[in-house]
């Protein structure tokens, strides 16, 4: 079936302007209450929110197959799981309602009011119910920095990287959409040239500038899919920062990986930008140059997607400060190779999995993705505008993932991805019996 | 309120032979499918499978706050998130209904036929929808066996061993309900002296005896628990068999834990036993040599239950082969502590969640929680009864666990958790471009 909906030549009959990340081309998928309380399945087209629900019960997806309440729901995760031929249908029509030259919408100033809400005017819930949060680890820039910080250049990389698309269970509880203010946790830490460990807040909390692609039901548990059929089962992406406690981390990982020093938080954008709309900048995935085992080796080699992104620190002056700004064609494991692997041993994948790329830094200093990397380990302080430095994240600061695909063709965009810190609650309540 | 369901004195007049793991005093809450093909939360009585949905139809609840549909539902999780003082209504009042004394249902021979199945004529399913699986790595004396084996007995315990409930997140997607066959799993394995990893179906597939505890909506994000309020928060246990490939995971578990080594499966038993019916078998948990900190110290010292474990063999020819005899009374770490400690960075926990033990392993070598111990890396075989010897597990194995708490007040079970391995599956389909 052909996309019809990245038709670059259209234009919509609802106002675009130069730059933004949500023009016809894009119709992501997305969850939000309008101003009336109701919750609904929409997308977005420049600043306008489009309820889905309404939409369809006024009958412009007339010929589709969907059940009536197919978007009067929560979560997209029913539809998601209807599969990628119904997505494409609905983008598709989606994008001829909304064309300038189609009349039907764009006349019926009635269904407008129904339908059409300044996006100011909605407040967007979490896309997706997820039911199970994967963190990859894909990133060859960012494991070696970690691994250099940690063991030295000669022995950055783990044996097994090169061959794996290291990965590990997330919590996904705690995974919570753009605009969520992020409690500073407190655990466990040990001080340095301590034996014994202290409790109380972080001290050295980060972000983590990721993206996650989201599943349909992708295979019943104890059958592998196919690293060329993978893509077949991903439904979009969204920006993800994986917030991290580096000290509550470096005391608690060892046998078992990261547990608390991640589970407190993890922050997605909320509009799910489909694969399809991503699909006029696909592009190269880096040469790997240990030949991977079959199951993880695709037949083609354009499997990646050019996605600029962008780490902006937002002081509580309001200041902007540029962090970092990479993209995610670095990442050296493909997103079809991730999934291939996830299930090679059986492992089941369901409608509304969340699967993370892991840091995504690139090969300069100024395109790390987190501030252990950007700080080396908090050994180079950063210095903002308001003339006040950071190794770490301030109580107050509010950190905002962007990212877009950009070319001669048009801009694709995610929108933002924000969280702010707030400090650490009163722990009264643990001290009664 | 008064447990009366525990009462040990109180017969049912539903038949209940000597021995059995559900007298009257366990009401126990499980899904299952009736003859008619209808899907019900219901208990069990004996040899009886009894159906909530239409007991609470029929008015047996009447009195009680309950919504009309909470029975007739497809997991418990709408039920757990009511809450302690509703799980203990509901208990109470089934313990009263069939009671021998009282007519009220016993003599409706109508009701009984619509209420009451024989547990041989429905099917269990999963009693929950798993949000987040949890597994810890609480018994001193399973981490202690596994340190030694990998870095000797000095160096066996990790330094945070003894300040931290050690855990990590594992894969809810893939938590299946007893009697649920086991695929043998892929995977890419290190093989020795080698130094590229090659692809084929498991070698080393292992079980783990473990128990686990399902929470209620314990705290919003944000809110720790207090470890002495943890186990109001929880709702009951079940036996887990954590299967794990222990090839896989050599190879792949540095440094961010297991993940395909043990996503493929995790095998619960369907009924779970609440922390109500436990309350009879409390006990001293281990004395905490190192005082933990005070967010995970508890006011009282009776922290834990003694529920007697036993893992099985069933080779094909039907031979039960006893491989180890354990108890829930060894943990090192509590399930308090546990919650505790999941939570102490504000980490949320919703209804139906899974916190695992981890591998429950005695002090001797009889009582080890896994094949990796008990043949100390395969290094020690055990002779089964048909002649043949095992270090990991065949295709054709059987798997049971039971456990079951045993004193001079009675007998209260989780009856078996099992799980046959399969022969791996063709991967033809991974072959096609």
């Amino acid at each position: 079936m052909e996309i019809t909906a990245n038709n670059q030549n259209r234009k919509s009959w609802l106002p675009v302007v130069e730059g933004c990340d949500f023009p016809i081309q894009n119709i992501p998928f997305g969850v939000f209450i309008t101003r009336d309380d109701i919750i609904t399945i929409g997308t977005r087209i420049g600043e306008y929110a489009i309820d889905l629900g309404a939409f369809h019960q006024l009958g412009y997806f007339n010929g589709i197959p969907l059940t009536d309440d197919i978007f009067m729901q929560d979560s997209l995760n029913d539809f998601i799981a209807d599969g990628r031929k119904t997505w494409r249908l609905v983008r598709n029509r989606i994008a001829e309602v909304f064309d300038k030259e189609n009349p039907n919408l764009r006349d019926n100033e009635k269904h407008k009011e129904i339908i059409i809400f300044d996006v100011n005017e909605v407040e967007m819930l979490m896309p997706i119910d997820v039911g199970d949060y994967t963190d990859f680890y894909s990133s060859k820039e960012h494991a070696t920095n970690v691994g250099t910080m940690f063991r030295g250049k000669d022995n950055a990389l783990m044996p097994n990287w090169l061959h794996i698309p290291v990965g590990y269970h997330g919590r996904s509880s705690s995974v919570v959409v753009s605009g969520t203010n992020i409690r500073r946790p407190y655990g466990q830490t040990l001080p340095n040239g301590a034996t014994t460990p202290v409790f109380g807040p972080s001290q050295r909390l980060d972000m983590e500038l990721e993206t996650a692609f989201i599943t349909t039901s992708a295979n019943d548990l104890g059958k592998p899919i196919n690293v060329n059929e993978a893509e077949e089962n991903i439904f979009g992406m969204v920006l993800l920062n994986d917030w991290s406690a580096r000290d509550i981390q470096k005391w608690e990982y060892v046998p078992l990986g990261p547990f608390l020093s991640k589970n407190f938080a993890s922050t997605i954008s909320p509009w799910i930008v489909t694969l399809d709309a991503l699909e006029p900048f696909r592009c190269e995935s880096p040469k790997q140059k240990i030949e991977p085992l079959p199951y993880l080796k695709p037949s083609k080699t354009t499997n990646s997607f050019d996605i600029k992104l962008e780490v902006t620190l937002e002081t509580e002056n309001g200041d902007l400060n540029t962090l970092s700004t990479s993209n995610f064609k670095y990442l050296y494991w493909t997103m079809a190779q991730q999934l291939a692997h996830h299930t090679v041993n059986g492992c089941n994948v369901r409608a509304g999995d969340l699967m993370g790329s892991g840091t995504i830094s690139g090969p300069t200093e100024n395109s790390y993705g987190s501030l252990l990397e950007l700080t080396w380990g908090g050994k180079k302080p950063i210095s903002l505008k308001d003339g006040t430095t950071r190794t770490f994240l301030n109580d107050g600061d509010n950190l905002i993932l962007r990212g877009y695909c950009e070319n001669k063709k048009g801009r694709i965009g995610f929108g933002k991805c924000t969280g702010k810190i707030l400090p650490p609650i009163s722990l009264n309540h643990l001290k009664k019996d």
